[in-house]
């Protein structure tokens, strides 16, 4: 029987379907009902173009009048590229709005709730919220933090390396696996690799789903701006090029770099600091962002405590290679304890993969190792 | 309602239950059932005790008459340490017997159903047939090669490492996991560890479950017999200890073990060849054995294609440890497709970390790698 969870569950698909293509703006999705018939869908599509209620509402009609109003995220009140949702929603005489999560944006956080309730609307926050939060992971950690949502991406053997001694890496995973990276180029706002991994496999990073897909911006971590000038993705066009070099690099590279229409971005130390690149990345709107390095680019991130969640692809193959490349490094440890603690978030199978998705230990250290 | 698969399935049921307390016979379970009552309900407990069918037909004693009878594995028409069953099931004027796996045992094969059909009885097997696969999966192995099946077992880190660079490796899972681990070693009929292990570790190889539990026989791997005299587990006295050496390991060390009462096996080879163990091992009637090496003793298991299952408990944590000890090793590969295939067969949770089961790969190669 549809309940409000029923329509809200819509709303959180018509949302999820435009994960990718409405940064920086979160994905959102609109149902309205009335008198048990589904009047008006929408989602919000790009950002700079209609908002999901004004969708939803638009097709809606004259019909909307005492109409019930689902939506995943709590009306706008405040005037962006477009007028608020919220007024439009008032003047559009709706009798009841439900929505998924409050907005934590601090230019509506409440308010839009607010003015709704002021003009006489029955309003009830936290439908589905559990489904709301993982819809909204990107867009609520780069609201709280100005910093990007991070997500590492690796593909390793059974036992754990991701290529062998030869560096020969092609392919580890299934095609599944490698279908499923794309889906999470799509989503992501950002691609990042090291220049090692251009030298090694000169890739153009590209998004390629069966239909298509958002091609990522693709930045590359490159100390001393060593990229080759004929990379692919320098000269594919089909995406924004970044390389980010420490500020010791030399201009003349940069230059050159700037000629072919890339985006140099020298940091202020000799090392690119993570902490400082993402700063900056939130700085560029940029919300979210995709990992794909090796064993040094993932290994300053977790170093620096900055990702928000691994995806490990895991393959049915023992490398057995004493010289094969592991998945993580850095300085010898004493002791198991000093690793960093991780929670295992979800497992399953993609072909004959294991997908296994992990994100850092909440309050740090668990007990269960504490006292071992 | 009670069907067929509903008593095998609580024949099943019982048979698992006495996992790793029937060496080297298989564990089978019997439910007698009249005219919808249960009536006999049993067991094989032990070697040479009394088998499953005349437990429960014990149990079920003049009422077994025109009685159904299932049994999780096809009664056996030979006379072994105890009269053959099928002949005390007709004698009892069983009415239909029902079985979940025939016996491969050539002593059996078949020739169990056969008599009881010549009787006059109605056999029909495979009820629940792939449960009983499972339960079998030992037995079935030992009876088609004679030698153990195979189990290696491995704790390792989210970056697949067995240990800190330090060596430290207590303790990289959580309590539950090695619980589970207990669980394994009751279920083996060995264990088996190489003298790296014995001279980290010091580990007694127990069964430390709740309630006890069956003490597997614990085998080293010590080509060279430097195992120390006052290892723990040459003390304990719980359980059998097999110190395997090669032709050249020095004869006096020999001696000493033998007098502590370990058993020195030498093989006929400098190294220890892991064939020739596992036929040595198979006619010592171990039909079961339970790795728990280091890199070294599991890589060569896995060079020699010798393990039947993959047990990895995964534990939520990044040791991000250049030094620190892989899971398996090897030498240098130029492709990952030089690697082992293995097939994914499980994954669950245990406690915070990941258990993976994971069995070698049917008919090798896949398909999905050899177009890549």
């Amino acid at each position: 029987m549809p309940d409000k969870e029923f329509y809200m569950k819509l709303a959180l698909q018509l949302a999820e379907s435009v994960i990718g293509q409405t940064s920086p703006n979160p994905p959102v999705g609109c149902v309205v009902v009335k008198d048990g018939r589904i009047i008006g869908m929408g989602a919000h599509m790009k950002a700079g173009e209609p908002h999901a209620e004004v969708n939803a509402l638009m097709q809606a009609g004259d019909k909307a009048e005492g109409a019930d109003l689902y939506v995943t995220l709590e009306p706008c009140s405040h005037t962006g590229k477009t007028p608020p949702c919220a007024n439009l929603i008032i003047r559009k005489k709706i009798r009841n709005v439900y929505i998924a999560s409050v907005d934590p944006n601090p230019l509506v956080g409440g308010k839009g709730a607010d003015k709704l309730r002021d003009a006489g609307i029955f309003v009830e926050a936290g439908i589905c919220e559990d489904v709301s939060r993982t819809l909204y992971k990107h867009y609520f950690h780069f609201i709280k933090t100005k910093k990007p949502f991070v997500t590492l991406k690796t593909a390793v053997t059974f036992d754990g390396k991701t290529a062998a001694a030869s560096g020969n890496s092609k392919w580890i995973t299934s095609k599944e696996a490698r279908m499923d990276v794309h889906e999470y180029r799509h989503r992501h706002d950002a691609i990042l690799i090291g220049v090692n991994t251009v030298l090694a496999d000169n890739p153009h990073l590209t998004t390629r789903l069966p239909q298509g897909g958002i091609h990522p911006i693709r930045i590359v971590l490159d100390t001393l701006l060593t990229i080759p000038l004929q990379a692919n993705m320098l000269h594919d066009s089909v995406a924004p090029v970044i390389v980010v070099c420490g500020k010791g690099a030399q201009q003349s590279r940069q230059v050159a770099l700037e000629q072919l229409g890339v985006q140099v971005k020298r940091m202020p130390s000799d090392m690119i600091h993570i902490d400082s690149l993402l700063t900056w990345l939130g700085e560029e709107q940029i919300t979210s962002l995709f990992v794909e390095g090796g064993s040094t680019v993932h290994s300053s991130f977790i170093q620096a405590q900055a990702f928000q969640e691994i995806i490990m692809y895991m393959a049915p193959r023992i490398l057995s290679d004493d010289k094969g490349r592991p998945v993580f490094g850095g300085t010898p440890k004493e002791l198991i304890k000093e690793g960093t603690p991780i929670a295992f978030q979800a497992v399953e199978k993609v072909g004959p993969d294991i997908k296994i998705i992990a994100v850092p230990k909440e309050g740090g250290e668990d007990d269960i190792y504490r006292d071992c």
